[in-house]
């Protein structure tokens, strides 16, 4: 990928170290090309490794600085749900934690008492070194993220810094964390970005089909019976002009019946990579007896959860961009700076939507009640339904009662899409399980233009016009931004 | 992937060589690092190159060496067929054309006066080399099938050696050939393969995912217009206990009605990267514009094709081993070989099949009424159904017509799927474009069975048995062959 050098961290030991890609009390010298970086209460403990295979890998078992006193008197601190508290503590293994709902869920899993370690790659940080973006609000690096929630809360989030696509890594964070459930955010999840070139579009697939076959045969290998919750989307259905169903559908088709899988119409290679994903994990959870819940996951919104708001370095990244933006968030970001609210074509284009701490919620319920073995359950992830025209309006209405200007304009679609169709999905199974939804007339200003207007400073309003488009994909290496 | 040093083939070539990689005729400076061998009636002529960039590619124009002097002055000798003569000479790119399909169709293209060039890279004979495999009919290298070929009729097939997920060597391919068509063969083919281990299943989806974006994205960027005919199969489907439809199925649900893709569930690493492939092919038809025609071919059987018996050098080869064997050849060369037929569990596994000289007809009416720009074709291409049981039963009765002692024996079946169940695919588009087949009945004895006496001695009785187990499959990379 001429776009990446490499989408696994590297991290240069320097001499005199001591072979261990363990935690400390587990080190012996059966992994010795990982560097490792231990918590613990006291200062920070650092133990840097190097094997006779080439250095790759820098593995981090969260790093804790003393950042105060207080924190550290009080590390369980009322965040606490008990009623959802797991009776033993589950050990989850959060691939993607780094990211927008990836650092969320393994904010609120920690919180509520379950073991957590996050596996990232950092790679959608180099994203935005490449194209030139930045997160709308000031976010801290993953280190000092967890030292922060370590001083905070007491809780420790182990960290391994790496890629999934590399099985050898994948091994170790098994066998190291051993984990009861994966929480899989860990791909390139901007539809945009899988349409800005071909090799952009190649990485997408890969990276994401590749890495979701290494976590099956990783939970297969070495922690069977391990849980795997993946993030699909609704966008893996499409808009077909039938009422769409939580991942099957039963057909009475000449005589005969069956429930098969939905029949899926993704429009972006990001979107079709989540329909491979899909496909593969169905077939190992009848071949192999993995369990596994496909979360199709709505349009997120909103940038605060209670763990996120606790400190200024637990804030989350809020992407408002055309590439990585998605629309709600986008619209309260150009309300907020004067710029028209940009409606793709004539913004009849129906999607779920969900607020940021109903995504850490939902993944928490799926948690908590998981999949049978051998099974793949399918959980239609959003709270309610809007148009993008209907979204234009909420933020227009609720701008103006802030004393802003709001105007809207119609941009032409840089996608491949119906922009008037029918649209009926739906989302009744987290429901059922206890999921209590924030709505967005409830949270649009306090959880999402609030934000928008602190940090208007922050944006670039370069940044803001669609640059992608579906239809003028090359072959070309392309930079998109300014 | 471990098991594979590289997919691409190399040639070094030798020093005092010429910067060149299109045929003679068109060779300019602006292609500086490929391999080139051209055809012509004279000697062979050869042409090696060398650029700045590093050497990774062979491309050869045909390798013509003067055989017999009577093939040369009878260039077109009685193997076309008038009625089905293109008007104009098409340009067909066939990908993959060295292997058990490709070959066949290449030949029956070329005879049929389309302008052939074959695109592969020589991996399926590294298969065998590394599992210690070989076909049960004696091949020729794919340098001296297409010299015999030429010599034969006079006609060019033009051959490419590389990786066409090498997006370099693929875009040289296309801007030299200018493809009216592309049939698309080139993709790793086997369940079994896929389900070896870890390395091989990655490599397959990897593989055959990527391959076909890029063949997408090359017809976009060179040849729009380009009509892609896409080999997938009849196992993304699975057994459904409703009627299988030819790629779309009109669904009626809630009061509403939508004719949607026909819903997969395929059962192997292999079968599910062509539902893959199916799904990105659907968006760019879409999405570009593309025409595209996806043959879901069923189990092929035989080997003789019209062409193939001209000579002894032009013979297809013939799998019967566990990996890369189908049902059908196997029980031929085991009825031969005196080895009981092996049934895999109770049998009652039902599938279409067709013989390979179907399989070039249907990959000719293909191209000869072409998908129209934006159009995603689904042809079922296979001509009988059978359950394994119905296929034992044939091939002992025609085997004790020949005096063969054959037994059948149940074997615990290797892979997941259910053993008994509801089977009926509909066939019909083919036929409505002419296709006029060769049954079962007919071909057992002459097209099957007598070839697999004829080469018995040739038979490894160790790789008769399945050696590749779905529930099995782990990470470490496996040697399955004795």
């Amino acid at each position: 990928m001429a776009h990446l050098l490499s989408t696994s961290c590297s991290l240069k030991p320097s001499t005199n170290i001591k072979p261990c890609s363990k935690p400390l009390n587990q080190c012996t010298a059966a992994y010795p090309t990982f560097v490792t970086l231990k918590t613990s209460g006291s200062p920070l403990k650092r133990l840097v490794s190097q094997g006779k295979r080439t250095q790759r890998h820098c593995t981090v078992y969260a790093t804790a600085a003393p950042i105060s006193q207080e924190a550290q008197t009080k590390p369980n601190s009322g965040f606490q749900n008990s009623t959802t508290e797991p009776s033993k503590q589950k050990r989850v293994m959060v691939i993607g934690g780094d990211g927008y709902c990836g650092w969320a869920t393994a904010l609120h899993l920690s919180n509520k008492n379950y073991e957590v370690a996050i596996v990232d790659n950092m790679v959608r940080r180099l994203f935005d070194h490449q194209l030139g973006l930045d997160s709308l609000t000031p976010i801290s690096s993953i280190h000092t993220r967890i030292r922060r929630w370590k001083s905070l809360t007491g809780k420790t989030i182990e960290l391994y810094i790496g890629d999934i696509c590399d099985f050898e890594f994948l091994s170790e964070t098994f066998n190291s964390f051993e984990p009861d459930a994966v929480v899989h955010f860990g791909e390139q999840r901007s539809a945009p970005y899988s349409m800005i070139d071909r090799s952009r579009a190649v990485f997408t697939q890969k990276n994401n089909v590749i890495g979701t076959l290494n976590v099956l045969f990783a939970i297969k290998e070495f922690r069977e019976g391990c849980h795997l919750v993946k993030l699909g989307t609704m966008g893996e259905y499409g808009t077909p002009n039938i009422d769409i169903e939580e991942g099957y559908i039963t057909i009475t088709h000449n005589g005969r019946t069956d429930t098969l899988p939905y029949p899926k119409q993704a429009s972006s290679f990001y979107h079709l990579s989540k329909v491979h994903d899909s496909t593969n994990i169905a077939f190992t959870c009848k071949a192999w007896g993995i369990g596994a819940t496909d979360l199709n996951q709505g349009v997120v919104y909103g940038v605060k959860t209670d763990e996120t708001e606790m400190h200024e370095e637990l804030c989350n990244r809020f992407d408002y961009d055309g590439v990585f933006g998605t629309a709600l968030n986008r619209f309260c970001v150009q309300a907020a700076v004067g710029h028209p609210l940009t409606v793709y074509g004539k913004g009849g284009q129906t999607r779920g939507y969900l607020d940021i701490r109903d995504t850490v919620q939902c993944v928490e319920l799926a948690i908590a009640n998981p999949a049978q073995p051998g099974e793949f359950r399918v959980f239609n992830q959003f709270t309610e339904q809007f148009s993008v025209n209907q979204l234009a309006a909420l933020v227009t209405k609720a701008g103006r009662n802030l004393g802003l200007d709001v105007q809207t304009i119609s941009v032409p679609n840089p996608r491949v899409e119906a922009e008037e169709h029918y649209y009926n999905a739906k989302h009744t199974k987290l429901i059922e399980l206890g999921l209590k939804p924030h709505l967005l007339s409830d949270s649009l200003l306090d959880s999402v233009l609030n934000f928008s207007i602190k940090y208007k400073d922050r944006v670039d309003k370069k940044q803001i016009m669609p640059s992608v488009s579906w239809r003028k994909i090359g072959v070309k290496p392309k930079t998109v931004s300014a």
